[in-house]
């Protein structure tokens, strides 16, 4: 094994034993527990940066919060410069992106792309969250479990710091990284990535790595680490129903005047069919069975997914029938409404009929679903139900294909290890419900795989009031980092 | 016909020469000419009363607007008094009730109940307001009309002020009223009345009168006047249906959580059939066929119908097929939803599965349907359809049955000439889509019939942005009313 080009591309694995030491471009290759001790040493200051990350409201579908994210991203640029990356933040037409690098040992480093992205979600509903969403906090929960509380603390400034926590153990106990890393941070993934694509085409070169690792997913249980071989796709849509030129008094037109909250509904009605299946013309062409193999692994899990199923509240999947939980959630497609309003909403009532009503429907994707194919099957369910004397108008948000790993991968079989060796319980390898748009992006245009890892929890409650991220997600995420990084330089410099 | 009792059971009514003269406790009795040059030139007096009542924000749905309320009918207390009545405020759970008293001029004399809402709609949203809805002033439009803006202008503020100032100009001239009056004006007709029944059950004896008149319905066009002789009833139900115990990442829970919006979009999709029949169990039980001779006068102006559809962008009626417009607003049960919330609503994207979506329904009920039967029937119908880990709550809001009245009423007969009188063309008599629901209860609790005579516009936008009333209702609104009193009293002198 030669070089990055070579451990990409070989098929086999070989575990490499620790002994070998040397210094290259002024890194000292440590010892690992050095770097684990260090980690282990500097956890409440590593704390206190995530702190002062989380502190900075950078919600990035809301315009309100946009100095939030360019403040964020500045930060996060001097938090990179502070460990030895040459980083920079880079102007785009929404967010701007962080990049930042730094050399291996020698020229031909095994080179890795890291991708995390520091928007977070909307904080609403405020009144849902025991304390400040922007006022973070370590908090003792029933069980005696220690969790950092805010939006973002998991999804994903949390995540995105173990990595770069890791980074910064080797900087300042070895003087430097093990291989060549760049560092690579969205402000738009909860927003759509609506600049990634251009991003990626201007600066393809300055972004091709041998590898893309990226901090973004779950862990299978708070002991068990989980490496995510599949990516749901994803296409979203705001769906915008226009009827009378005006709100109307439904007592004058009540039964006579078409209703778009009724139209809505109606359409949105049609998705599924009995059996749970989505109806749109052609929605399954691409979606595979998953190996027998693939399934039978997944079956051992089934009982601890019925039990996460149940922690919130459900007891019977809505899902296509005949399937377990795991593969809807991981190799089947689905399409939701993520939001609907019109009319009144206040206290009290209000007997208008709406001018206009508004649902925001998203699909997820498998397999080889084409985004762009099922974005117009929607747009034309909904045309052709559409009554006279209304109109639609259509906007349409973020989509991505699904993305499947190899299995087989040598990098899968390495991190599991290194994974395996810092946590209670052995690695597993599981599919993901949801969407990393960019990890697409990365294959398709710059025909880079990506590793996925991270140390989120089910309960993290990302997306959603009171969010989360376990003390020992964030401490050992970073010891876990270390891992990888040291196996990828051995590898390297086995050469 | 000897005295109000007599009035008002009688099945025949003769046309009053106007001759006699007298005076009574005080009250001369002018000839109606001069009370209508009265009002003629207090016209702009009478304008500035207006503004200063449209100024007071009475929002009866959101609590934010309670002192507006309170302010509003203070306000209403005083105008009463300098207009002779003795009149106060009436406390209730809920927004206080005004009533005022009058006595004519003899203590037998006929005795009326006028019946009008301080209340108002609420003004969301707002951006749509080209003037602050709170802030009246008197605008000329296209075709050189004059309207008097803002919330409440119309519905039901302009209204009621009608008949206050037909009083004034009484009692200006004469010195008092030529018939005994009580008013009463409700602060909660737009969030359902829940004060109303006790109200009556505990005053009864203080507003049962000869007959209530009311001031909260349309002209058939700006020179037609009309009278309406049925108004639908209404059941209001907001419906609250919760899935997971909390919001969902759709990526995680996606295909397999149920998803209250999905839910409740099924549901409702189900309340009308292809033929826009209504397919709650029982619901047309009660419901009659129009007598013919009723429809072929409604036929007649179907065509002007059509046309104040489409000026509000519409052209094909959604209501059961094969009856006409009128029929369809005038004399058939509906079903709409008049709000719908739930998940994510702003800008951008959020792939959430909510735990909770809340929808506004209401039914316009016919003849002899019952509001109970009908709440009920959609109870049931929306329990029969939750699907496992969901349950539901359901919130009452006003609910009343139709009114119909007697076309062959004296009352009927002596309005209908007084409104010919004072206005371009012959009154026309009407169905009425809306409710009053209070007219049902002064029926059913008083045992008192209602006169409805109003004098706002279809296209008034009530209940929408940019309210208005035409200043031509205003004037003539109260020249009509000073009318119909004289003919009143007239009756009430033959004795």
């Amino acid at each position: 094994m030669d070089n990055g080009e070579n451990l990409r591309r070989s098929d086999e694995f070989t575990v490499v034993t620790r002994t070998e030491r040397r210094k290259d471009n002024g890194v000292i290759m440590p010892e690992i527990t050095t770097v684990l001790d260090h980690l282990d040493k500097q956890l409440d200051t590593s704390l206190e940066r995530l702190f002062t990350l989380l502190r900075l409201p950078s919600v990035s579908a809301d315009p309100a919060y946009h100095q939030g994210c360019l403040d964020t991203a500045d930060w996060l640029a001097r938090d990179l410069q502070s460990m030895g990356f040459s980083a920079s933040v880079r102007e785009t037409p929404g967010k701007p992106m962080v990049v930042g690098h730094q050399p291996g040992p020698r020229p031909d480093s095994f080179h890795v792309l890291f991708y995390g992205h520091y928007d977070v979600q909307p904080v609403d509903p405020l009144e849902l969250w025991d304390n400040d969403p922007f006022a973070p906090a370590v908090n003792v929960m029933d069980g005696g479990c220690k969790v950092i509380t805010g939006r973002g603390s998991s999804d994903d400034k949390g995540q995105l710091m173990t990595f770069l926590e890791a980074c910064r153990a080797w900087h300042d106990v070895g003087g430097g990284l093990p291989i060549r890393v760049s560092v690579f941070l969205e402000g738009e993934e909860e927003s759509g990535s609506p600049s990634m694509h251009s991003f990626l085409e201007a600066n393809r070169q300055e972004l091709q790595a041998d590898l893309a690792l990226v901090c973004d997913t779950c862990m299978w249980n708070a002991q068990t680490p989980a490496i995510s071989t599949s990516l749901r796709g994803l296409v979203a849509e705001t769906v915008v129903v226009y009827g009378p030129d005006r709100d109307l008094h439904s007592g004058h037109y009540g039964g006579v005047s078409v209703n778009p909250l009724r139209v809505l509904s109606g359409i949105l009605a049609q998705l599924h069919d009995a059996n749970g299946r989505v109806t749109l013309d052609g929605f399954y062409e691409g979606v595979q069975e998953v190996p027998a193999e693939i399934r039978q692994s997944w079956e051992a899990l089934e009982r601890e997914a019925a039990e996460q199923f149940r922690d919130v509240g459900l007891t019977r999947s809505v899902g296509e029938t005949g399937r377990t939980l795991l593969e809807q959630i991981w190799s089947r497609p689905t399409a939701e409404i993520n939001g609907m309003s019109g009319g009144y909403s206040g206290e009290g009532f209000k007997t208008v009929i709406p001018a206009v009503a508004t649902a925001k429907v998203s699909f997820r994707l498998v397999g080889g679903q084409d985004p762009h194919q099922v974005r117009e099957a929607f747009r034309a369910h909904v045309r052709a139900a559409l009554p006279t004397d209304c109109r639609v108008e259509f906007h349409g948000h973020g989509g991505a294909p699904a993305v499947e790993m190899d299995w087989d991968s040598p990098f899968v079989e390495m991190t599991r290890r290194a994974l395996s060796e810092e946590w209670p319980e052995p690695t597993v390898l599981v599919g993901m419900g949801g969407s990393i748009p960019v990890v697409g992006d990365f294959k398709r245009m710059l025909g880079m795989d990506s590793l996925l890892v991270g140390f989120g929890l089910d309960d993290d409650r990302i997306h959603s009031p009171n969010e989360k991220y376990a003390l020992t997600s964030f401490h050992h995420g970073q010891r876990s980092w270390a891992r990888i990084l040291d196996l990828l330089a051995r590898e390297a410099s086995r050469r």
